[in-house]
């Protein structure tokens, strides 16, 4: 059973119906879906025993009926002890043993769900590379048709994932906001359901899985920070959803993890937001950075990213290239974790941190491995 | 708490005391632990909601104490459903959302872990690829020294791979045979603990975790047939070492699944043998075969998995390397799989006993996707 309810414009809170295609408010801004929070405490509590450890665990907030929840193992990813670092507890967890590889498996999922749920039989979306494999893989799964735009210096062996995945791919010269652009002009002409970050309401609640899963696996104590790298953003958002959800479901407390956001220098509209005390954030020009996930010059969840990071007193951190490739290779030789160039650089944001001082001896804190080194071969 | 009482022979039946670190029995043969069932069913039930989901899950009947259980979060792998075929139901173990990419995290897990509790610094391994890869993640994560010896033409990623986690890389002019070879003739000198397939005695409990998982998900009802790409052959051991221990602790019935061995027809000693109705397995030679995990020309195991396929009334299956790539294509593009070559050939082998009526309508049957299509770039 689903309780979803209603959609929301995170902006303006204009109401809409949930059983009807729709991408944005129209005001411009996210649209969140919301459920009947009171009834699932009928039957959502913390003792999740019986259920499956995929995103629909909690299906309740959920925005599927039970023959629409789609599946490829996404979701009940471990969380790992890191050695300690100045007294400081470190935990990552590893969403690189996601299908595809990434945590974009779990919002890719979630949308595509739903989207088949409301009649959608081809999708489309701009891609550095992760969302791309899992939007192909997802669509491979339930039978639908998936058309990828994605830079044309996107890593090969993710090209040949499209490709053996059966999707549609167009090679774009550009980032992935020109990738963007052409979809939006696609779109106009076809019956394709864009699935790009936070333009349509059901990838966040994919990743607020993320948040779900990380409150149980702590039984039920969030920790003081959450390094998360930043693209689109919808990791960070999708969390602070999920913890919002837990607090009314009586499941967590009011305590929300510090919310900190880690971009490349080479592209960190977020980061220089933050720094000005902006609520919003400008486009960045002329992005440049090995970490294709990260090479996001605007993000249309902006305003949620930066409202997540005042909110609960968290900051907003830039490392360098080079750092992310010799923390790739410290974190495999030291810890054992191979990660992707975008999970690698949170490590280098705490390191930075708690070089600061803005880490306390005693605090946890949680990295979010956002994808596995299989995913980006060419950095290794 | 850990039930290990002794080392059996699994041929002349000599026990040994399990703590010392021990390879095989005098008479050459592999080595297993035995645990004390009868307490283990005092805390060991089918009620295992608060424990982890690693491969330290029943940790009664796994080798370590509770300070020598390392994890890289191994283990907790889904089960997907896969299209019917004639009426058949087809299960996938999707092995390839382990560390590493396959199912050799888990054994290599369980021997490094157990290696440590007795002393050993440094380990060596005679590797096509994944197992290396696993040893080499395992000995980052506790500090040990990995050592690897592997054929020349592995692929580059995996090698990559091994060096990112700080292994010793010996290429090796041969088969992952004379790989063997010269770690045998090394080993001679050196203190290195050599944790090749089934000749020591621990990896073989990292492996029973698969089917201790799978009838877990299963609800306690383990399917009809399991066919699985049999290279050393440890996963199908593994498998019925754990279905007879779960016997005896009351968990599951004296029902067995007919176990299918699935090798390439460039490298089919077990399937030469069971053809020949033989009880072990002589050696394959100019083995020669795209799926590098299956290229194993000797498995000192033979007759272990000859005798489980023997006493379940199962059967072995050599398919051609053209048929595997073709499938791990279809894999992709028509359940939104994305499996290695090894795991690929078990879908083949399907089709084959599906087509030879070996397999009856309304039969569930479970594959074991030993690997993740990105530990297998090449191939695509």
């Amino acid at each position: 059973m689903s309780l979803l309810q209603s959609l929301e414009c995170t902006a303006c809170g204009k109401k809409y119906d949930p059983n009807q295609l729709i991408k944005l408010c129209e005001c411009g801004k996210v649209l969140y879906p919301r459920y009947d929070l009171e009834s699932a405490k009928e039957t959502l509590s913390r003792d999740l025993s019986s259920r499956s450890s995929n995103i629909w665990r909690m299906h309740e907030i959920m925005p599927c009926t039970k023959d629409y929840r789609f599946t490829l193992g996404e979701g009940g990813t471990p969380l790992l002890e890191l050695n300690d670092l100045n007294g400081i507890n470190i935990i990552m967890k590893d969403e690189g043993l996601n299908p595809t590889g990434s945590f974009k498996a779990r919002g890719l999922c979630a949308a595509v769900s739903r989207g088949i749920e409301l009649g959608v039989k081809e999708f489309i979306i701009p891609t550095a590379g992760n969302a791309g494999a899992a939007l192909a893989a997802y669509c491979a799964r339930t039978g639908t048709k998936a058309h990828i735009y994605t830079p044309k210096d996107a890593p090969e062996m993710i090209i040949k994932e499209f490709e053996a995945y059966g999707a549609e791919i167009t090679l774009v010269d550009g980032l992935i906001t020109d990738a963007g652009k052409l979809v939006k002009a696609v779109c106009e002409n076809k019956p394709w359901f864009d699935v790009s970050t936070l333009k349509e309401p059901y990838r966040v609640e994919g990743k607020k899985t993320m948040g779900l899963e990380l409150a149980e696996q702590l039984n039920w104590a969030l920790p003081d920070v959450i390094i998360y790298p930043t693209g689109g953003g919808t990791g960070i958002v999708g969390m602070m959803k999920a913890f919002d959800e837990m607090e009314t479901l009586g499941m967590i407390g009011s305590k929300r993890p510090r919310m900190v956001s880690v971009q490349s220098s080479g592209c960190a509209p977020i980061v220089r937001a933050f720094d000005n005390k902006e609520k919003q954030a400008t486009v960045w020009q002329d992005a440049e950075t090995l970490a294709a996930g990260l090479r996001v010059p605007a993000a249309i969840g902006d305003y949620l990213i930066l409202d997540a990071i005042y909110s609960t007193n968290g900051c907003a951190i830039a490392v360098e290239d080079q750092e992310i490739i010799d923390t790739m290779k410290l974190l495999a030789k030291q810890e054992g974790v191979f990660m992707a160039s975008e999970a690698a650089a949170t490590y280098v944001g705490l390191v930075k941190l708690v070089d600061q001082g803005w880490i306390d001896k005693g605090e946890n804190v949680c990295l979010f491995g956002t994808g596995s080194g299989f995913t980006t071969p060419e950095m290794w």
